[in-house]
C-alpha cells in the first residue's frame, strides 16, 4: 500500500528493537531547513490575517503518519509534541480513517446537534461506550463540552452552584439573590474564589484564566478575580533521591493552601473548590508526589471545598494509566475531573452531588460534539486491542533512563530529567540554550515542545515505542555532542 | 433516490407556491405524541449521566432532510428553531455530504491541528474562501475559535490588550505590570471593564457571563465583575407605526449609556469596549434602529472604547443579509464582530488595530477546527448558488406578514410580531399560554423555540421557503383556533 514507506535510519541506535507499524514511516527525512520556502511563504499570506509569531511551520497532514509529521516542504520529523499533546494514537491511524468512511457516521458530521436539548438518538450509547468506559473511580457522570477552557469554565461554574446550594441549604434562591443576579451583584453573583497554584495552567477564558499563573504573557492586560493562589511544591530530582526534603516541601506548600483558605473566608470570599493539575504541564512539568495530593484532597474535604483535578494535558494514557490521578491511590475520589486534548472532545467528570439542581445552568448551544465522540471511541478501541498503556510504560522508562543518561553525559546544559510515562521533560542550562537545542533538533528532524522557563516537554503520542525512543535520543545526542 | 418524499400535505395552503427540494420531505408527519415512547426510554438512560431537564426529544438525524427534523419515534417535524438557530442550510444537505465523503478531506477530520502553531497548507486559502470572503466592510483579519462563548471571551481579551496598548502608549510593560498579573492584581490584572446592555446574551464562560444580562438561570451563584449595565430600548412594535416613541426610548438609552462610561471611568473600572447583539436574541428578540447602533458606535469612538457587534446568533444571512449589523449602514465599521452557530466554527473578525501585539496572547491549543471550514466553504457555495439571502428575504416578509395577520385575528392571545428576514419572533400574553402553543404546535408536527419572558422566536434554516411559512402559518392558526 501507498502508506507503508521503508527507509534506512541513520539515526537508529543497533541495540533498539525495531517496530514497523503497517501505516507508519521509519525514519525522520529533511530536505530543507525548517521552516522552509514552501512554509514561509505561507506564512506571509497568513500573517495579513492573524499574528504568526507563534507559527513553528505549515504541515502536510494527508503525508503525516503515526509518530512523524510532515511539512509543507517535504520534511518529515519525529513529533513528540503532537498538536501540544492532543494527537492520541498518532496522524492518520487507519482506525480512525475507517470511523470517516463510515457511511453510518456521515450524520453525526454533517448535522451538529444542540446536545442539551436534541441529542442523537445514539449520543447516550456513545458516552457509555467512549467516555464512561474510561471514568476515574468514583465518577458517574460526564459533561462534554467544546475545549479545555470551556470545560474548565463550566467545571468552576458547578462547584460554585454546588457551594451555594449548600451555603443555602439547598432552599429556592431568594428573590435578592434572582434580583441581584442579573446585574452581577452579591448574593446573587456571590463573592466566592477557586484556590490555584502558582505555575498551574487550566485555560484562557476569564474564568480558567484567574487560575492559570504560568507566564506573563496569558495574563498581562486581562481584569481577573481576586482569589487566592497557593505555592506549588518546587521539588527537587529524581524524586527518589530527595524523599525527605521533598515532602518538606510538600508540607510548607500544604500549610500555606489552609492558611489561604482560612484567609480567604474571613476576607468573605470563601474558597468554593481548589483546582489543581497532577503534573504541572505548560508552568515547567512539575511533579509532586501521590501523598501530596492525597493530604489536598482531604484538605479540601475538611474546608467544604470542591476539589477539581485538570486532567487536560495529562490525561488520555500518557503517564502509563488513562488519568494521570490514578497513581495517587485516593480513597476518596475527586469531585471533578476535567479533560480535553487526547480526548478529542472537552468535558468532565463529576460525582453524582455535583450535578447542577436545574437544567440551563450549565448549558450552551453545542456542549462538545458527538462526532469527536465517534473518533473517541475508536481511540479507545485501538488502546485496548494494541495494549498502548503498556507501551507507554516501557517507551516511558526507556525515555526517562535514557534522559538521565544524557544529563549525566552533559551536566553542564542539561539537569532535572522528570517523567512519568512518556510525560517527560528535562531542563538546558538557559532559556536560550533549550531554545537552541530545540531549532536544532528541528532541523534534524525531531520536534519537540517546551514549557517553564527552560524546560523541554516530550508529549509523543501513545503509540511511540522503545524504537522512537532510540532515534529520539540519537538525534539529542548528536546536537548536545556538537554543543560541548 | 431513497432521500426523495412525497407525501399529500393537510396544512398546506392551496395558494402557496409549492418547491419540493429535491432531498427534502413534503410536510410533518407525526406517529406519537413529543417526547414519544422511545425518547423517554433514551432520556431515562441519559438521566443517569446528565441533567436531562432542558432534552425535548432525542433525534434521528440520519432521516432528517433540508427543514424537517425527525425524532427516534418516526415523528417528522417542520423545524425552525433548527439546533438553536445553528444549521444554515437544512439537515442532511447533500453539498455537505459531499464534503464528508471526499476523499480529499479525511486528512482534515481525523487529524485536528494545533492551528495558532502547526497549520495545515490550505489553511490561508481555506480562510480566504470561507470566513474572509463573507467578511464585514472594515475587516480584514479573523480568528476562529471553537464556539461562541470562546469567541466573545477572545474577543473581549482583545479590546482590554488594545485598550491597555493605547494607555501605555505602545511601550513594553513595566516590572510591576509583568509581577502583578502573575497574581491577578492591578495593574497588571487591569479594573478594565465591557459595558453590555440588560437583556444581553454573550455566553456563558465567567468573562461572558458578566455581560449576560437575558435570565437569571445562567448567572446565579456564579462570582462576576462590577461591569456598567446600560438599558438596551424598549422599543414598540410594528417599528414604522412608532418612530417618535421608539426614537425618545433610544435617546434615553444613549443617555445612559454615556453617563456609565463616565461614571465607571471615574470609579477607575474605565471601559474598554461596548458589547452589543443586533438583535437581542435569547433576550426576547428586542429590536433597535440603525440610527440607534449608529449613534452608540459614535459614543464608542467618542470615548475610545471598542465596539464589538455580537453576530453569534444574528449572523449567518437569517436576517435577509449575511450579518445583521449590515442593515444599519456604518460608516465607521465595527472593530469586532463575533460569530459561531450557523458559521459551523466560532471565531471574530477585527480591525487591524484590535490584532495583539505579540504571539500567545490570543491563543489555545485548537483555536477552532479546519474541518469546520470545509464544511462552511461549501455552505457559502449553496447560499450564493441557491440564492438564499433572497430567499430568506421572500420568505421572512410571507413570516412576517403571516405573524402580522395571526396577532390581528387572535389579538388576546398574541402581540408585537417583529422580524427582520425570518429572523422573526411574536409575543404570546403570558408565558403558560407561549408554552402551551408551542407543545401543541410540536405535537402537530411545529417545532419552535422560546425566548425572552412569553416570547416565540423563529429561527428556520436558509432554506426555509414560503411554502414552509404557509405550513407553519396554518399550524399555529389550528392551534390558536383551538385555544379561543
Amino acid at each position: 500500500a501507498s502508506c507503508i514507506r521503508l527507509f534506512t535510519d541513520q539515526y537508529v541506535s543497533k541495540t533498539a528493537t525495531k517496530t514497523v507499524s503497517e501505516f507508519e514511516y521509519d525514519a525522520p527525512s529533511m530536505k530543507t531547513a525548517v521552516p522552509g520556502p514552501k512554509s514561509q511563504e505561507l506564512l506571509r499570506q497568513l500573517g495579513e490575517i492573524q499574528n504568526v509569531g507563534a507559527i513553528h511551520f505549515f504541515c502536510n497532514y494527508e503525508e503525516s503518519r503515526g509518530n512523524y509529521l510532515v511539512d509543507v516542504d517535504g520534511n518529515r520529523m519525529l513529533d513528540v509534541y503532537t498538536q501540544i499533546s492532543s494527537i492520541p494514537i498518532g496522524y492518520n491511524h487507519p482506525a480512525l480513517i475507517k470511523v470517516m468512511t463510515n457511511p453510518n457516521n456521515v450524520s453525526a458530521f454533517v448535522n451538529r446537534p444542540a446536545l442539551g436539548i436534541l441529542p442523537p438518538e445514539n449520543f447516550p450509547e456513545k458516552l457509555f461506550e467512549s467516555l464512561l468506559s474510561i471514568a476515574p473511580s468514583g465518577m458517574n457522570r460526564v459533561q462534554t463540552m467544546a475545549c479545555g477552557s470551556c470545560s474548565n469554565e463550566n467545571a468552576f461554574k458547578s462547584m460554585f452552584i454546588w457551594y451555594r446550594n449548600k451555603e443555602r441549604g439547598y432552599a429556592s434562591p431568594s428573590e435578592q439573590e434572582v434580583g441581584t443576579c442579573m446585574i452581577n451583584q452579591s448574593p446573587g453573583c456571590p463573592d466566592l474564589s477557586i484556590l490555584s497554584f502558582m505555575g498551574a495552567f487550566h485555560g484562557r477564558t476569564m474564568g480558567c484564566l484567574a487560575t492559570t499563573h504560568s507566564k506573563a504573557i496569558h495574563k498581562l492586560d486581562i481584569p481577573s478575580f481576586d482569589w487566592p493562589i497557593a505555592p506549588f511544591p518546587k521539588l527537587q530530582y529524581p524524586l527518589e533521591e530527595f524523599v525527605r526534603e521533598n515532602a518538606q516541601e510538600e508540607a510548607r506548600c500544604l500549610e500555606e493552601v489552609e492558611d489561604l483558605i482560612v484567609k480567604w473566608r474571613q476576607k468573605g470570599k470563601p474558597v468554593a473548590g481548589i483546582v489543581i493539575e497532577p503534573i504541572q504541564a505548560e508552568g515547567g512539568d512539575n511533579h509532586a508526589s501521590p501523598d501530596f495530593f492525597i493530604k489536598l484532597r482531604n484538605i479540601a474535604r475538611k474546608h467544604g471545598c470542591a476539589f477539581h483535578v485538570d486532567e487536560v494535558q495529562t490525561g488520555g494514557g500518557t503517564t502509563g494509566k488513562f488519568w494521570a490521578h490514578e497513581h495517587w491511590g485516593l480513597d476518596d475520589p475527586a469531585d471533578i475531573v476535567s479533560f480535553s486534548k487526547k480526548l478529542l472532545t472537552g468535558g468532565y467528570y463529576h460525582r453524582d452531588e455535583l450535578q447542577p439542581d436545574k437544567p440551563y445552568r450549565i448549558f450552551n448551544t453545542w456542549m462538545g460534539d458527538p462526532s469527536k465522540n465517534l473518533f473517541l471511541s475508536e481511540v479507545l478501541n485501538v488502546i485496548r486491542r494494541e495494549n498502548l498503556l503498556e507501551e507507554v510504560t516501557r517507551s516511558g522508562k526507556a525515555l526517562l533512563q535514557g534522559l538521565y543518561s544524557l544529563q549525566t553525559q552533559y551536566p553542564h546544559i542539561l539537569s532535572r530529567a522528570r517523567g512519568q510515562g512518556t510525560f517527560c521533560a528535562i531542563d538546558a542550562c538557559s532559556d536560550a540554550t533549550r531554545d537552541s537545542i530545540m531549532l536544532k533538533a528541528r532541523n534534524k528532524g525531531l520536534f519537540m515542545g517546551s514549557c517553564g522557563e527552560k524546560t523541554i516537554r516530550f508529549r509523543p503520542a501513545l503509540v511511540f515505542k522503545e524504537y522512537h525512543v532510540h532515534q529520539l535520543l540519537n538525534i539529542l545526542n548528536d546536537i548536545l555532542a556538537e554543543h560541548k
